[in-house]
């Protein structure tokens, strides 16, 4: 197999490197055409351009385990890619051109799943979406759940550790994997694809893989947690002054629903503001301060009853203004579109600075208070568009900007707040390539000593995806 | 400081060390003397002794450091030991009288609990019963529970990631760990007490110190989760006629009440003949081949409901033959001292040979099906007394031997089976030194190398624990 002529030119590993690809892998698993390639050379959100040498696409484990070996002899770097739906610039290549995609979309097998023992298992390129849909035809629930489900590919979710709308009751993506096949830096394969609850033999290495963004190894199947489906759910939209209203209504919920709650968002004034400007859409509890979304859901008769007493209790004791329990799914999905449309809302309006941000659930009133009078200090005309998932400490602290301010003065502004509350720069996000370098300014150093040595140990020779989570060596 | 002349001869570190830490620690810090050291040196099962060179108690995260530092200098191998509660051996010294052990005990303080934010902060030799009090007077729950909670320390819990009784509902301890502080191998402290509940900024390190049994660095203090309290409980008891029946149970509580289960215990008829012929405790559902223990808790009313449901149909379906729901904290207590005698009346029947094992959950009646099989034909004369947290797929697979009987080749037989069904060799009780050996024959040698890889990039002098999960290199 040869280059054409144009491209040629920016391919620095040898020709050779591609020739054997091409040969390992068949037509259907080399992409090199400019025209082929250039989806994944660019992240959704066209914030990360980079120029890959190629793209592979091998359609088995064996074939990804080739790939790694070919590419080390050659001392090619690879970057692996899922559904390319992230938001930090991590499945994407610089712009060396040196770069080998690895794409895991061809391996989209769900290989099994298991009602009674409550697991799913699936290779890396199998759509989140697929997935879920597998568990819920076998009555089961696979509890991870996000925007972009339908694009994010399983590999992605567990290299990414994704978060999502669910955690507060189901946690992150972590808790919910129980079993991982990898390859590793070498090109050897390591499977640990047990469908066990309960594992204590030895070191639980597959941690390693989870959450770290494809530079330890490349997740290529996993064996996936799923729980019963609730046969009940309960959705409420409520108007609360301010956020300390909110966190107290947090406990109340917590004590009366407790770990039903699978939802907690909260949602400022300026929030639903944007989405009654851009989407016409409007709350029916008014343009309070603040609005908070709870969804519970359980096979226990008494959940609505529980979340009635919860609305009543809160109207009681002033910590909600007003408030709404769907009385149907159609109602619920109303709701839940005030929430949803946010994000796509604050884009219409014009540019943001985004922050994926977490603190101690209690610190969430005093975050919120302070960071706003320090950008209103530091970043006078900004406005804050402020939403989240309060149940789990995150907040999505974006800030709406005008032409004259500059994003990473906004960016240090905010995340000094979240280091004097102790909490992180990346709730749900990851660090990819857009917090690298931050990254290293707000961890201590001892941290990130020993995420360095992490790597070293896995990835000496640094090809697995350089430059994502830590700057290169 | 110097040591009596009938101590100084079995101590391999030179006497400057021991010197050494006695300055650093103070009186209250080192124990050299026989008697004082004794408890520390062997396991409470007292089956596998140890001779420590000394005992050190720091009672700080700065004095841990400088013993860590100043054994590193001399050369000497550090044992972190926290309630001495371990059933692998895991946290007692070999023979050698070389190493020092690192008892945690004296750092026990709560550094704080946040009700609001549902968290705990503890140091490691806080108990665990401790912890779980000071939960219960926030009005909170540390959902983490096992026989030996009034013993084992935090640091422990986490080190060894330990499971016990609530596994089907809250997971293993590694779920509840959102913060720790370490120290490496090197002396420097790590401190990554968060406490938040989502943090995906740059490599989750904290999950290579939870489970490793200290052989990768010492946790000093940890951020534990805390959930609501659930208000209302339902204890059943059923009799089944076989494990396929206690499987087809499983499944409908799960439909039915869901995540509210938070123990599903499976008994063998063997451990309830034990339990009435050495404790006189005799079960309300009768001598039936096999008994169900079920717990579910919730804050939301139904929940009786739901579990009068599941024993109805259940009852209905003949997958029980008798049940019994407790109508009083009192009886639900009556009901869970039958499954918490078994350990105890297995010891007063005889020597056994104990397994704790896990397998895909739907495994579980070919399993146990399968292991008889093989130990009547292979080992004629024993016993199987099965019992366990079926929920989590975790059998305690214990066989009663007579003298003729040699562990090893139980060991082997009941391990075969539960590699054939893709299982652990230990679910939760760990390696400790116990099963190093059968570990390295269990798992793929590609496992066994990553592991040994992660140790020596952590601990590359190997003197944290040496010899426990791995084999000394």
């Amino acid at each position: 197999m040869t280059l054409p002529a144009h491209q040629a030119q920016h391919v620095t590993p040898p020709h050779a490197l591609i020739d054997r690809l091409g040969q390992r892998l068949g037509p259907a698993g080399l992409l090199t055409q400019e025209a082929d390639i250039a989806p994944f050379a660019i992240d959704w959100r066209r914030l990360f351009p980079g120029r890959p040498a190629c793209v592979v696409r091998p359609a088995s484990t064996a074939e990804v385990a080739d790939v790694v070996r070919l590419c080390r002899e050659a001392g090619a770097a690879l970057v692996p890619q899922g559904g390319n739906t992230g938001l930090a610039g991590g499945a994407v290549p610089d712009g060396s051109g040196s770069q080998v995609v690895l794409s895991l979309a061809r391996m989209a097998a769900i290989r099994g799943v298991d009602p009674v023992g409550l697991t799913l298992t699936a290779e890396a390129g199998c759509v989140l979406k697929v997935a879920q849909d597998a568990a819920e035809a076998a009555g089961r629930l696979l509890p991870v759940s996000f925007a972009a489900e339908g694009s994010a590919l399983v590999g992605g979710v567990v290299a990414t550790n994704a978060g999502g709308i669910n955690v507060v009751r189901y946690g992150m993506t972590r808790g919910l994997v129980l079993g991982l096949e990898v390859v590793l830096a070498d090109g050897s394969v390591v499977d640990g694809l047990r469908a066990l609850r309960k594992d204590n033999a030895g070191y639980d290495w597959k941690q390693l893989f989870i959450g770290t963004e494809g530079t330890l190894g490349i997740v290529t199947a996993a064996v996936l947690r799923l729980v019963a489906r609730p046969r009940h759910s309960a959705t409420a939209l409520l108007a609360v002054p301010d956020p300390a209203a909110a966190l107290r209504l947090f406990t109340l919920a917590q004590e009366e629903i407790g770990d039903s709650i699978q939802a907690f968002e909260l949602i400022s004034g300026t929030s639903l503001g944007l989405v009654e400007k851009h989407a016409g859409l409007k709350s029916p509890v008014g343009q309070a301060g603040w609005t908070v979304l709870i969804e519970a859901a359980s096979s226990l008769s008494g959940l609505r009853e529980a979340m009635e007493g919860v609305l009543g209790t809160a109207l009681e004791r002033e910590d909600a203004l007003d408030g709404v329990l769907a009385e149907s799914g159609r109602q619920a999905a109303d709701l839940w579109a005030l929430r949803e449309h946010v994000t796509e809302c604050e884009a219409r309006e014009g540019k943001s600075v985004k922050h994926d941000v977490s603190v101690p659930i209690t610190a969430i009133p005093d975050f919120l208070d302070e960071a706003g009078r320090v950008l209103a200090a530091g970043a006078p005309g900004t406005r804050v568009n402020a939403f989240g998932h309060m149940g789990d400490g995150n907040i999505h602290y974006n800030v709406l900007i005008g032409p004259d301010h500059a994003s990473e003065a906004i960016n240090a502004l905010v995340h000094g707040v979240v280091d004097r509350y102790g909490g992180s720069i990346s709730a749900e996000h990851g660090i990819g390539q857009y917090r690298v370098a931050e990254l290293a300014r707000h961890r201590h150093p001892d941290e990130m000593a020993l995420a360095r040595r992490i790597k070293a140990a896995l990835d000496p020779e640094g090809l697995l995806n350089p430059g994502k989570v830590l700057a290169r060596g």
